[in-house]
């Protein structure tokens, strides 16, 4: 309870009140915009950004809902450091006497439903989706016509290396849904999608195949609103129209047992109402903290090759695991992983994606 | 005299003291983040935003480095307006008590240096870059390797139409870079040059090609560094390395008549010098905002088609005017255009593409 407690504390920003020494090994987040020394982050995790504000009288620096107070100095710059934050990427703001902004510091991600700001805490296992001296797919952002939504829509496609040059060859396809607020162009962006496939493909540990991120929140639901969740118009998104286009415009191989589905937390949500509605369309389904699937909801699913659920240790693990060892015990192939040390945050999607890749189309 | 002391007032903000009224016709600029009702714009090109910081001194709209004031509404919202500002897009940021930092209502864009706000001032062609129910393009984020600064490098390729189902036919290509202080995704972003070509396509007006945009501050030039411009590490990432990487890739017509090189301000610039240097590699040069050519500069260049030069009727049009007569005098098929209203800003560098490209490769 009292670990608890100052655990707490620690959260609320009570760390830099302590006497405790702040470790001065800051570096610049990778994620800051061009020539931008700040914001930066130290071997603790902790984040520390600087601002020009002469005539503010308060800037606090704002991640996930925590504020840390930062300091002026004569020149009118303010500076100051949060508590230590879990490895990997995080959302964050300004708050600038009142007005809650992005640090003109960092490079912008669309999450909480706005671009803002990001950080980068260096992780362990970074390397991943290093951005390495091995060949590159590429994205392309492309618009496909929605009847549904009397619009073209717009997805992000990763082609693997060797797409563009080898005219022939087809490939497997993964849907990869983003999560609640964010949108397409998260996975490629904070998700890092396309540079985590670029490095297995050239280590050998996946197979190539095609990812297609598109928009997830057609119904658009809004905060509060997910109990009365509608899965059907983003159903026919994505079943009826955008796989017929992506089948039409890129070498796929167009079939049940060459196409996944994946989300991270709504995304799960609705990969898991998707693939139970049409267990026709999908052999490989994943949830990123996105829920779980019991054994009797996927009882009559013939072709199904695998189920993955994993989440961050700081999530709920213990239902994930118990989840899956419910199903394995019930014949379905199944797979569990937990991200050591994280939340429900991109660094768990992220590993997430590591692992279910090496897994998919084998 | 006396109007231009009259228009220099009116920048400064004058407008906001005198008594005539501002036209209540404000909407949300189409460039504004999902969901934001401010910034908005009325009928006379004037910028309305709108901020909640309750406890701020001061809160400026700043276009083009003029500062409206914003004032304070019992609630700590803030409310305020420019001067009539031109047609098209325009950069801008809020000052929060001295704090330079983006709007969060507005979509982000990369100008100036750094990632910041933009709107979008309706404009009478507007049209030429809407987004329509017509077949799109897909733009490709691709990495390509360049041994000469010893990296991958970023560029965006936009593939018309069809591309990726007719396998067989081969395109030509534009290679289009952006000013100082912009990047890679300025043509794609703020300059629509997807859309307004997806639109001149499906209207037959221009023929369909490839267009390749890559980042073109290759010697990392610093303010006031123009003069000592050395093109060469540039021309060797574009000629040497992305030219080979996008021919060998891509289903390009890979030959000096089907290539085109064009460039908006510092773009132009370096399009100049390239196309100069290596008369061998293209056959249609275009500056935007960006310079002339003199007849003697060209006379050696046998495969040289079209000399495309523009610029806003705001910047210095006679110029662009007499060079282009000066060439066509001496035997050189040359045009100009003069962007209407508009200056060195991105609505000139779009109608100019608009315009090129039903000139290209034809």
């Amino acid at each position: 309870m009292f670990v608890a407690a100052l655990g707490l504390l620690a959260q609320m920003g009570w760390a830099q009140l302590s006497s405790a020494p702040i470790k001065e090994d800051f570096k610049p987040s990778p994620v800051n915009q061009p020539g931008q020394a700040y914001p930066q982050v130290n071997s603790e995790g902790r984040v520390r950004t600087q601002i020009l504000a002469p005539d503010a009288k308060y800037v606090q620096l704002d991640i996930g809902g925590v504020k840390y107070d930062l300091v002026k100095d004569e020149h009118g710059v303010w500076t100051g450091e949060s508590a230590p934050q879990d490895v990997g990427f995080h959302y964050y703001q300004l708050n600038i006497d009142g007005a809650s902004v992005p640090d003109p510091g960092s490079l912008l991600f669309f999450g909480a439903c706005r671009w803002g700001s990001g950080i980068e805490v260096p992780a362990p296992d970074q390397d991943i989706f290093a951005f390495k001296d091995v060949p590159h797919g590429h994205v392309e952002e492309i618009y496909f016509p929605s009847k549904s939504t009397n619009t073209s829509r717009r997805a992000f496609v990763y082609t693997p290396p060797g797409y563009s040059k080898e005219q022939s060859k087809r490939y497997p396809v993964l849907y990869l849904q983003h999560g609640y607020c964010e949108n397409e162009y998260s996975w490629p962006n904070q998700g890092r999608a396309n540079l985590i496939m670029d490095n297995l493909i050239a280590e050998g540990k996946a197979k190539p195949f095609i990812i297609v991120m598109t928009y997830g929140m057609t119904n658009e639901i809004t905060f509060g609103g997910l109990r009365n969740f509608d899965i059907k118009p983003f159903q026919t998104v994505l079943v009826d129209e955008l796989i017929p286009y992506i089948d039409a415009n890129f070498r796929t191989l167009a079939n049940q047992e060459n196409r996944a589905m994946a989300g991270l937390s709504m995304g799960g949500f609705e990969t898991k109402l998707v693939t139970l509605n049409r267990p026709d369309v999908f052999s490989y389904y994943a949830l990123f903290s996105g829920g779980t699937y019991n054994p009797d909801e996927v009882k009559d699913h013939r072709n199904l090759k695998l189920i993955f659920l994993s989440c961050g240790s700081k999530e709920r693990p213990d239902g994930v695991k118990s989840a899956v060892a419910d199903l394995q015990k019930a014949g379905v192939n199944s797979v569990s992983y937990i991200s050591e040390g994280t939340a429900h945050e991109f660094h768990t999607w992220r590993r997430s994606l590591y692992q279910l890749a090496q897994l998919l189309f084998k």
